[in-house]
């Protein structure tokens, strides 16, 4: 019981996310190998080396006649210059028809546009004069043979998949996901579904953390809710680090008598909890712990506490675990502040926000009025303002950096 | 063959958006019911109105002491008031242990902290005033109950599955996943996985069309590869028309003689093409068509083009079929160009950029230098600066709006 008095110290996040991640002992990823056509969002494994140039070949851009520069000097629409049509080898003064994507023939060096030629006769009038290349797509103009074309940590998106299908492989090496196990805690929580007695809520935090780990390319796995008891929470913590790699609970971290959890994490191996107490607004009470090498991250129950503290430790947790080389980092913008926002000196505070785009602006509208802890400021909210330790706020006007997880509007 | 002398007249995409839009027959979305285990960036097919109140009772937000805040006027460290500790109804002078989420006890109105106060033979010192609601979360100041929460057409975050579930839904209503044909058409086309013959280029359009479909919550059905032959072309088309909600081809589209699509597709119904030929660069030989009121998008063969025929086409089509009320933002920054980049007045070009953010500034690099169809300029940017009909280019210096389709790197 001696954190009943509250936490005597709190830990700066730099200087807690460090010390946890020293602890940690995250391995290079496993490897998968995904078809193409399910790699979407997956995070590449290894650094992909181009086997041959791309395009392999000198290839027309165009549909027209591939013919030589030369013979086209001074050709205009006024003054065509005419060719004789071949279907072999181009010489002087000859054309081939050609379509795009198809290689150059010989003696050809650019492809005159059809719509810059009239065929008469067996014979094509051009009309305009080209310079050596043109319309052409050169042999490894868009890749080249032996260059990196994608680095390992790459999360695919689908032109990196295009990319890939071009170089003509139908799978990837990618990351396995790391599977997280999700534990609610607390006494008060009712599965949605039930009917919840009198002093129940629903949990709504498994549910909110499973898609927060999806969306990271993590495979939740869901531990179900533990009431405030040592042993089920000590036995369901266990089946966790057991069978996933990293555990997060919620609920239960506070300094109350019910708040097992850091507890129970300390029982079920070493180090235990690493920091608990930190200098963050909402999130205060989270917790980082180790156990044998596997993270657990203790979230308070209040959702959006839950929200910060997953966004400030498991966020770059899951991206070293899918063997990034850094956090991936969300869309930002810079939006002047619609209202002044207060903030605590010495703590880092996330502060929910609504950007809108007016006129070509971002304006960053804060949602926090209604109730700090609720789970609305985040659905009506699309962007954290970080305010840093040292300030003590915002001022109205201000140009802010804002972290956007949603969409952004434009009203008029 | 009366195509052969290229486009007569390039219609804006703006116009033919409109048209286009004008003629296909696209319903509300069909239901489907979804668990919010899977319902990660679905789309909500129906408003959500609150049934109750969230919180449902007023409740403490901290673990601590319900009182009565007059009992702590003048309180201090050096002035503590002293309370008799209650388990029942809190009266004059009293106080009753509660647990953060523990509704609040008849007869308090606020709650003081547990590190606020000392416990000491059964009575405690409280070191703090307390003003009204302190510390107490209140019912309903999260959500009002009959309050509409959310809104069809909202693609469904992390956030608001929480707050689904805060409110006892263990499913939710979503769109049905539009089911969206993909052909790919060109002699030159090998399979990955297989071995090209000398001219051919492996296939990367589908693979990549399928993962922009998946990103957009539409689900995507492979039609393969068809020669440049009406009557294969016409086969597959026909199958994706009667198995699917819209189809997309790549290939086939300018004005050669191999350019087969635009007539099967208007042999294959009505009113078949709607425009073809249109003011955009890349991608000016894309078409759009409607086939007895079933969208069909003619894509160019080259990769870029058809990535920004899709974006200006299939994007809002997909969001639209999705229920949505308009097209689904992709994120956007103010940044600065550091090169002037060109484009055709008249036409609306896509510039593919690298934005990177350097001391809060974001600076957007063009990419297209080795070669404007390739694919290359997609995986090395990560945005498009849209160049819009009335502007002949973009200076150096000058800010511009970029739409954001990748990750924006911080340098130092």
């Amino acid at each position: 019981m001696a954190r009943l008095k509250g936490f005597q110290k709190l830990t700066l996040i730099d200087d807690a996310l460090q010390k946890w991640l020293n602890v940690l002992q995250i391995k290079k990823p496993r490897e998968a190998t995904a078809p193409l056509n399910e790699a979407l969002n997956r995070v590449l494994a290894t650094d992909v080396i181009a086997k041959e140039d791309l395009p392999r070949f000198d290839k027309s851009a165009v549909d027209g006649y591939a013919l030589k520069t030369q013979d086209t000097i001074g050709a205009s629409q006024f003054k065509p210059v005419t060719f004789q049509i071949t279907e072999s080898e181009v010489g002087v003064k000859q054309a081939r028809q050609i379509w795009t994507g198809n290689p150059l023939p010989k003696g050809a060096n650019a492809v005159v546009m059809i719509e810059n030629t009239k065929k008469t006769d067996g014979k094509l009038e051009v009309w305009v004069q080209l310079a050596t290349g043109g319309n052409v797509s050169k042999k490894g103009e868009d890749v080249k043979k032996a260059e990196k074309i994608l680095k390992a940590g790459t999360r695919l998106n689908p032109y990196h998949l295009a990319l890939l299908a071009a170089m003509g492989n139908s799978e990837v090496k990618v990351a396995e996901k790391p599977r997280i196990a999700i534990l609610a805690t607390g006494n008060e929580l009712a599965e949605a579904g039930n009917k919840p007695s009198g002093n129940q809520i629903f949990d709504s935090n498994r549910v909110m953390l499973s898609a927060m780990c999806r969306e990271l390319g993590a495979e939740p796995v869901d531990l179900g809710i533990a009431k405030d008891d040592i042993n089920e929470i000590a036995e369901k913590l266990g089946i966790g680090l057991q069978e996933c790699d990293a555990v997060i609970t919620t609920g239960g971290t506070s300094v109350g008598e019910l708040d097992l959890v850091p507890d129970v994490v300390n029982n079920s191996g070493k180090p235990g909890v690493v920091v608990h107490g930190l200098a963050l607004r909402p999130a205060m009470p989270t917790a980082v712990a180790a156990v044998d090498g596997k993270p657990v991250v203790i979230l308070s129950g209040n959702p959006v506490a839950a929200v910060i503290g997953f966004e400030v430790f498991v966020r770059p947790l899951v991206c070293k675990m899918l063997g990034m080389s850094r956090e991936e980092p969300r869309p930002t913008v810079n939006a002047v502040m619609t209202r002044k926002i207060a903030a605590a000196l010495g703590r880092r505070t996330f502060v929910r926000v609504r950007v809108t785009q007016k006129n070509g602006k971002f304006l960053a509208e804060p949602v926090s009025a209604r109730g700090s802890g609720a789970i609305s400021t985040m659905t009506r909210g699309n962007g954290f303002v970080i305010v840093p330790e040292n300030r003590e706020g915002v001022t109205e006007g201000e140009i802010v950096m804002v972290r956007l997880f949603g969409n952004v509007e434009e009203v008029r």
